[in-house]
């Protein structure tokens, strides 16, 4: 029933949510014929060999990549020059380096200079999530009907390019390319931005004096508790985030700053016809997005149980 | 199996998603022997009647609410002024005026003054709610598991407090007791300002030029979307909330804006310490409303099921 195999050896360094969730797609659908797990946490690797979501598990990520035709890097993006330089010289003529970064300008800037011609840089972007984090959190569901972009840097070759392409299409993921800066600026808008915002009004909630803890959290159904999920998020993956896609999330933050005053203004003096206006104009959008399939409710059920399935398994 | 009736006749005015949602749980659990329901709307009283959710309908708010036991205001606080100078005069001594409005100080300045001695007015909050709007959007599983805040003014009557109490009790909900002041508080930073924050980052994402609304909708899976879903909310009712508690969202809006600032700071700055101290700290609010029952996959599942059963009926 499954297409052939499309990797001798497949490598995935740093076993979290994304990674763990592509290592149990790679063995479900049959997409390597063998493949490796590496992360620096022991820990990690022995959840793999428990999960068996790998055929093998290996620490050093130099000999995880050896021989390799794919090595994905899953790790945070401050991880990367390092993890970079050890991995690179392993490589063998021909393999394909691929990561699942948020972050695309940044990753081609640190990865490129490291490469010897004839090893293929295709840096690719599953835009799809959960507030979990760990080997244990993944679940093969998640990148069902979500995007992947791709960002092949100039000159990139494209028979490297369709194959990364082709991975994630078996997951279930629909494919899109772009250029690294402009997936960069798309990115600040619909996640950086919201995970900034969804940070900073829970941290504000948690600094007040005057509304207890408790009173936030017993009331958090009103709307705040759809900032926590994401305010959940993995601390030092969208610290890295941020550090590595400064120009983009700033630019963008200037603009929603900038409404955000024309907003407060519009409260201050009572102008009611400016809020039902944006109010108005923001409903059509959700609606776009119901219509889009990227807020199907049963979708996002069958996802939510696959999740939930993947923690219970984890705690048993 | 069900408790005895509470009101002989119950009144319930605005029969929007909260309103229908009440009346159909009057209905369910026999909570009045006589529920009538008006709207300005002949359209909503209309599929009120074709959805069997109230025993008569009455499109005069002043005659709905004669003889009744409870009158209960189910509007747009914008509305409250007139509705209840037309209301007030048509109540019987002994009678309650409740509603559901997410602002309580206001409400209580509006209100109080209309009322005859005699007549009992008792503010209510369900702190419950999802983005869709109108009668056939409304469901007896909403108000489940979820919080009211009953805000009664300086001397008000404990009997119809605890009438009021056990209405709402008898729906599913849990009973808390407020001070309006702090109730707007409270709300300002657990529901308003996420509101706000919601309307703000969607509209700012509607305005860009350098990334299309195309784009901003494929990928809102990378976090947009969890904004879309309140910035989806009644755009009139909205309007009304931030008219009145000007504020207290003024001074929750303050803080979350200079948090802002030194966020975007940080980044401009890469202070990843900083960055990284703010993200693990919000992760641990997130646990706590999952603790606390108000996150809880399961019910939510349910809660969405239900909401989404609503809305096929309606379709039908």
């Amino acid at each position: 029933m499954n297409a052939p195999t499309l990797y001798e050896r497949l490598a995935i360094i740093g076993l979290g949510l994304i990674g763990s969730s592509l290592a149990r797609a790679v063995m479900r659908y049959g997409i390597a014929r063998h493949l490796v797990a590496s992360d620096r946490d022991p820990k990690v690797l022995d959840r793999v060999k428990a999960l068996g979501i790998a055929h093998s598990v290996e620490a050093d990520p130099a000999r995880a990549a050896a021989d390799a035709d794919l090595v994905v890097l899953a790790t945070p993006i401050g991880t990367y020059a390092e993890l970079g330089a050890a991995v690179a010289p392993a490589l063998k003529p021909g393999a394909i380096l691929s990561d699942v970064g948020s972050v695309k300008g940044a990753v081609i800037r640190i990865l490129a200079p490291l490469l010897a011609p004839g090893i293929h840089l295709v840096p690719a972007h599953p835009v799809a999530g959960t507030e979990h984090s760990g080997p244990d959190a993944g679940f093969v569901e998640l990148f069902e009907n979500r995007w992947l972009i791709i960002t092949p840097p100039p000159g990139a070759d494209q028979t490297a390019v369709d194959r990364v392409a082709e991975l994630w299409r078996r997951t279930g993921m629909r494919i899109e390319f772009m250029d690294a800066a402009h997936h960069d600026l798309v990115l600040a808008i619909t996640s950086h931005l919201p995970h900034l915002i969804a940070y900073n009004i829970v941290g504000t909630a948690d600094d007040l004096e005057t509304v207890t803890k408790s009173e936030v959290i017993k009331y958090a159904a009103g709307g705040f508790r759809d900032f926590t999920r994401i305010a959940a998020s993995d601390p030092v993956m969208w610290r890295d985030v941020f550090l590595n896609n400064r120009e983009a999330v700033l630019e963008m933050l200037g603009r929603f700053t900038e409404n955000l005053a024309a907003l407060q203004r519009a409260i201050r003096w009572s102008d009611g016809v400016a809020l039902e206006a944006l109010f108005t104009r923001t409903r059509a959008i959700r609606r776009s997005i119901v219509e889009a399939g990227q807020a199907d409710p049963e979708e996002e059920k069958r996802r939510q149980d696959a999740a939930e399935k993947a923690k219970t398994a984890a705690r048993a």
